[in-house]
């Protein structure tokens, strides 16, 4: 296999699986798009009325829905995680794709969560023989053994919109679980037993896959509104028993960490922000759900409220933290791809003023715009920083490949002002380190990172070192807080022990590959 | 030049102005679906935040927008028609296109109204080649008589996006003229001066053009909420003293027939509608803005009050009257493509209920599910109807062509009860007559003509007449009204006096033609 050494430093083959591969060439090289291709063009479909043809959408059951699509074995089958922890149907489809003899597909989901540990079984009985899509935990830690006989692709939110529409992750056959539908396939995610908020994950499914199935356990009158998925998009509705565990699909243990260090970086980033030249009226920023994250923007928040500030937007994952912030008048829009609480979803259905983000809107940069372009700033988490800014949040130092992207490269390339909110350390191994075990998002492209240990600005931004060098603020080299934290942990970890062989590719948003994750010997 | 007897028996050519055609086959019989084609396929776009690039989309005024577009002469233009008789953009833009050189136009907006009459003088100096659009009035009227140097092209609402998606009408540049816009070219019509409702007609040119310009006189702070057109779709921002005149938006005379005869021909048709297997709750139905249709739309809403029967949606146009019994609770939802009155927008604004209907969802038969195959009930005019049941909504007996299609052929070909409600005869001109000047809708999908003089339904609903032996209503043959108007008006008019060129093609929803109009001689 011939290597080549991307733009980041990585060594990448040349080809896997039949696939050539492009070398990430930098943030904003966008190879691709100098290749002045065309975005992928779906069949032309049509429908006739049922009164006329007799044909409807609405199959007996799932595998009714399955037969009907065509589906085929090796063809690539793709699902949203807007039900989290929650989803019972990404498991129920595979069980009944076995059923139905079918095998060697590839899962496009937007991402897997321990709920899903079945698929193992279904990839050791050769039902999966590719993943293409984020694994948070057990599926994670299998394919990083090297269960999987084939080399997954992590994408990013906007990678995979990317992908999608520009023909590069070809779905054949979209299933959309739908917390309220109409037998036509007019879907949204708020109303029902299992509400979950936004549909925007499968936006872009719907769109561009050859065939959509809507699988739904609470099925209403024509015309299901409000439409997150468009009828005219859906080929075929299928009801079941339940779509989701209401608990997993919450997160419900949102909290905003208890921890004296985490309380102070939070502190620290708020800090920064609010001494930075973003922080006025009218700013814009993204939160997440993690701990650190919730307490910067109750950090913010009181700042803002304090100063009379209102940003204009934040874009989440939406939280009930940043709904305070919306009802309080200090943010006056919330931009929504995804919601973690009830909170969340009651003004996710009731506020004209929050509104859905399909992914190509949060972060496609084969789009006319995207929202992430518009961010003043993004706080964002890691397991691993380096001396080069480069922030791994796929792996953990020994290799295994346990996380998804999420927007965090499309954040980090988008935002004026890129934040890693991190300990220095966890359990006494580094997060700083002088280089990351697997490259997610690329140091050029992030701007500060924000340790207990001190706050490292990224040299690229000469504009930022120059606005804070008056400050009180604890600003320090990131080689000095990589020094300290090499004392208190007695140096760099150990190498993750792994194979030669690739068992994931780690795709920018640019559809190039920044890293390589390899096997883990056991 | 060739000519081929269609599905409908008129005689089309085998080609025009270099293109190929398709005569139609009969109203489900979709050609273009049976050719396994690919919808069109946009370049891949891309953009970077604009606080790395310098690039802003907001231009310095319409002209540098034109230029930055890459507007070349021999290109086609796009516009909707949501300001209807009060838009200013299309004859703003074809001014400055002419200011820069720019000619041989092509013009595609989803209409054209009497405002628009300088339409004809940039046609006669060069700036305008060809139409592709709905021409109301005397742009109609112009080319009528042969002032166009090509041949105008007439669609369906549904037919327009079909050729959109299918890559048969080619979108050079797209014009969104914008009630409310941000600099980032989220746009909507629901704010501002010149507030217009949804902007539902330019999703499509928004979707496949090669550039979009949003064009506002109401630049509002980044995220302008709610998104009609988002940011993704958009490449320039030009901001204009106004865009249209708040008089000539809304229809502002809406106002229920007050002629006995017309009120008359509403109570039949609502009678009809209440004796017809469709009438339950849960039905839906298609009002428009013309004085009969408004008063069926009243004479039901009184039936479905006494009897506690509620629709499940009407597809609109929207009105007040529509409104109102969503606002009674008498019908449950809206779909909404344009609206007419300031009531009308207040309620699209702020009713979640009251959906905005982009045109693939309204009426493409190259979806996978369009709202008007789920209507029950549409109630439609003419300018004439004949024994077959054909419709013409485009010529008057004249020959002159000075009325769009709008989604007659649409709701007809959808609707499981498509009726026409017309006078039979109109200031002693027959509208029954034996065969119409123009075949706008086929004859298969129309099913009740309702007059004055009885109500016909089409033999080939051999259920309807089965349904209705034993009403009270005076249903007749269509061939014995026909005789009753002939004896009234002293037979059919005379022909109109045409050459033998053909100045506009009538394209069936489904992209065949299904009729042509000829130039009247003067």
């Amino acid at each position: 296999m011939k290597l080549v050494k991307n733009a980041a430093g990585r060594l990448i083959p040349e080809e896997i699986d039949g696939r050539k591969l492009l070398p990430f060439q930098g943030a904003f090289a966008d190879p691709i798009y100098h290749q002045n291709r065309r975005k992928y063009a779906p069949p032309i479909p049509r429908t006739h009325p049922e009164w006329l043809t007799g044909e409807k959408k609405l199959c007996a059951n799932l595998e009714d829905a399955i037969k009907k699509s065509g589906l085929q074995s090796g063809m690539t089958i793709s699902f949203h995680h807007h039900l989290r922890n929650g989803d019972f149907v990404v498991n129920m489809v595979l069980e009944a794709c076995e059923k139905l003899g079918i095998k060697d597909l590839t899962l496009a989901p937007t991402a897997l969560f321990p709920v899903h540990k079945p698929v193992i079984d279904f990839i050791k009985r050769g039902v999966v023989k590719n993943i293409q899509g984020s694994m948070n935990g057990p599926v994670g830690e299998f394919v990083s053994y090297g269960g999987l006989p084939t080399t997954a692709i992590l994408r990013t939110h906007g990678g995979r919109v990317r992908a999608i529409e520009d023909g590069d992750l070809h779905i054949d056959v979209a299933f959309i679980a739908a917390p309220c539908a109409d037998d036509y396939g007019n879907a949204n995610g708020v109303y029902g037993p299992s509400a979950c908020g936004p549909l925007a994950y499968s936006y872009v499914d719907a769109m561009y896959a050859d065939k959509v199935v809507v699988i739904t356990d609470n099925l209403v009158e024509y015309p299901c509104l409000p439409i997150s998925i468009p009828s005219t998009n859906v080929d075929y509705v299928a009801v079941v028993d339940r779509i989701g565990d209401p608990e997993g699909i919450m997160s419900g243990t949102l909290r905003i960490t208890k921890s004296p260090t985490r309380l102070h970086i939070a502190k620290l980033a708020a800090q920064f922000i609010h001494e930075s030249p973003y922080y006025r009226d009218g700013f814009s920023f993204q939160t997440g759900a993690g701990g650190i994250s919730l307490a910067v923007t109750k950090f913010l928040g009181e700042y803002m409220e304090e100063d009379g500030v209102q940003a204009s937007f934040i874009n989440g994952g939406i939280t009930k933290f940043s709904v305070e912030l919306f009802k309080k008048g200090i943010v006056r829009k919330l931009f929504d791809g995804q919601v973690f609480d009830p909170v969340a979803i009651r003004s996710f259905r009731d506020d004209i003023w929050h509104q859905e983000t399909p992914m190509t809107m949060y972060a496609n940069i084969h789009s006319k715009g995207c929202l992430v372009n518009r961010q003043d700033i993004g706080f964002l988490g890691a397991t691993e920083v380096d001396v080069d800014f480069n922030v791994n949040v796929n792996t953990h130092s020994d290799g295994l490949l346990l996380h998804g992207i999420g927007g965090h490269t499309d954040v980090a390339a988008g935002a004026q002002l890129a934040m890693i909110v991190v300990p220095s350390y966890r359990k006494r191994i580094p997060v700083i380190r002088k280089s990351v075990t697997t490259i997610t998002t690329p140091g050029e492209t992030i701007d500060v990172i924000v340790t207990e240990r001190g706050i490292a600005i990224n040299p690229l931004r000469k504009d930022l070192v120059e606005h804070f060098k008056n400050s009180t603020l604890p600003i320090k080299d990131i080689h000095e807080i990589h020094k300290e934290v090499m004392k208190i942990c007695g140096g760099e970890p150990e190498p993750p022990k792994t194979t030669d062989r690739i068992i994931a590719l780690i795709e920018y948003r640019d559809g190039t590959i920044i890293d390589v994750v390899k096997q883990v010997a056991r």
